[in-house]
């Protein structure tokens, strides 16, 4: 599980302890605020797994090596990019994944506004737990013991069968690649239209969210987005040494 | 729902979220410690239903009217006098006592003990949250709102279903590139393979049959396919017309 900048060292350790409750023990927390999260972790009573969570800069560290990303939140404001599946449906969706080799993170935002447009697009789906259109917003702590009691209690539900199929096409194949992999293949893919003129500087921003989603929505194998890069390193080799007239 | 003797005014107000949260309306509180009912009740964003709730001096009078009393809390520590129902088959009990014109009350105790053997007495049935043995004792405010997700996801189960598939439509099918589009795709992408000279002759056919096979492994939208050959034609332009230094 891995937490983007949580605020509350309160959140935090409740974060925990519901990871405790239900049996999770791999908690990576991306950019925390240092005071916070020393705080939490300090906190009497702090579960095991909070000493051991791991700790890094971005999100896109945090996620490197899994193969199936699944971000939280609420929907009713924003207009989701990637996939939704309920929450009744997820547990049949991470447990092919596992089942398959894969690494499954799921990922909740800061307190105050949850994952940002650029967190969004590490992600291959996201998750929607159906709360009340009058009240959507939940409570960190409440959120994360949701979804892990869901995944706990009733992963391998069979009734939800088809449409975490659906998904399942979107975000995980078999040898799906690591978030790691494809942050390289973005790269290259990136300093080719730099280099090709694709991307004007204005639109590079824009460029780079856009092909961040695309590449997840393709849903890519390992073995093809290493093939891509090798195509596109050849592109760049080309494109930085002249035309290969002479070969 | 009814809280038991709750101690602390955060955890009060996060149940009463989480209530909100899942569309849950009627809050009764038992035998409640006077300043810290106060102060949850007073809180700035306290949902309406905190300042509706109703209170009373003992559990007995809050499910005076009730048909099927479920008192929650950790089992392992002691072992219960009455039935107990593990969380994912509460929904459907709770319904079916709905339908038979019954009214339902779920108890929870205070955080310090939960529900005591007395408190035990009213209950027709125990539900057990499938917590890990080694940390199965929840905060309150995430344990409400674990059973409230429940019992709400299981009697929306039906409209959820239909969303998601609705959802999963829109992923899928519709809008996927055509046979037609991905042969332009991949035609403009051998150009551009011969031009980096990624692709040796020899290998040139086995090349068409493997990018043929990968760009219909994507399952490409239509969109993204035509983004994809602007890229490759700016691409090949460049590697056509030397590098773009001069712009």
């Amino acid at each position: 599980m891995v937490l983007v900048s949580p605020r509350n060292p309160l959140n935090i350790g409740a974060a925990a302890r519901a990871m405790a409750n239900f049996g999770f023990e791999h908690l990576h927390v991306a950019a925390p605020f240092a005071p916070n999260w020393r705080e939490a972790r300090s906190a009497i009573g702090a579960p095991e797994l909070l000493h051991a969570a791991q700790e890094s800069a971005t999100l896109a560290e945090a996620v490197a090596d899994c193969t199936l990303v699944v971000g939280s939140g609420t929907l009713t404001y924003r207009r989701p990019e990637q996939p939704v599946v309920a929450l009744p449906a997820l547990g049949a969706l991470v447990e092919r994944e596992i089942a398959r080799g894969g690494r499954v993170a799921l990922v909740f935002g800061s307190e105050k506004h949850g994952l940002t447009r650029e967190d969004l697009s590490h992600c291959h789906c996201l998750v929607e737990i159906p709360t009340d259109s009058r009240q959507p917003s939940m409570n960190l702590g409440q959120a994360v013991a949701v979804c892990l009691y869901e995944l706990a209690a009733r992963s391998g539900a069979e009734e939800q069968g088809r449409e975490s199929a659906a998904c399942a096409q979107q975000g995980a194949a078999p040898g799906n690649a690591s978030g790691g992999v494809l942050e390289r293949l973005a790269e290259v893919v990136e300093t080719v239209m730099a280099a090709a003129d694709y991307s004007p500087s204005a639109m590079q921003q824009a460029n780079r969210h856009d092909l961040r989603l695309l590449l997840r929505r393709l849903a890519i194998r390992e073995r093809d987005a290493r093939r891509m890069m090798g195509l596109f390193r050849s592109i760049l080799f080309r494109l930085q040494h002249g035309s290969g007239e002479e070969k």
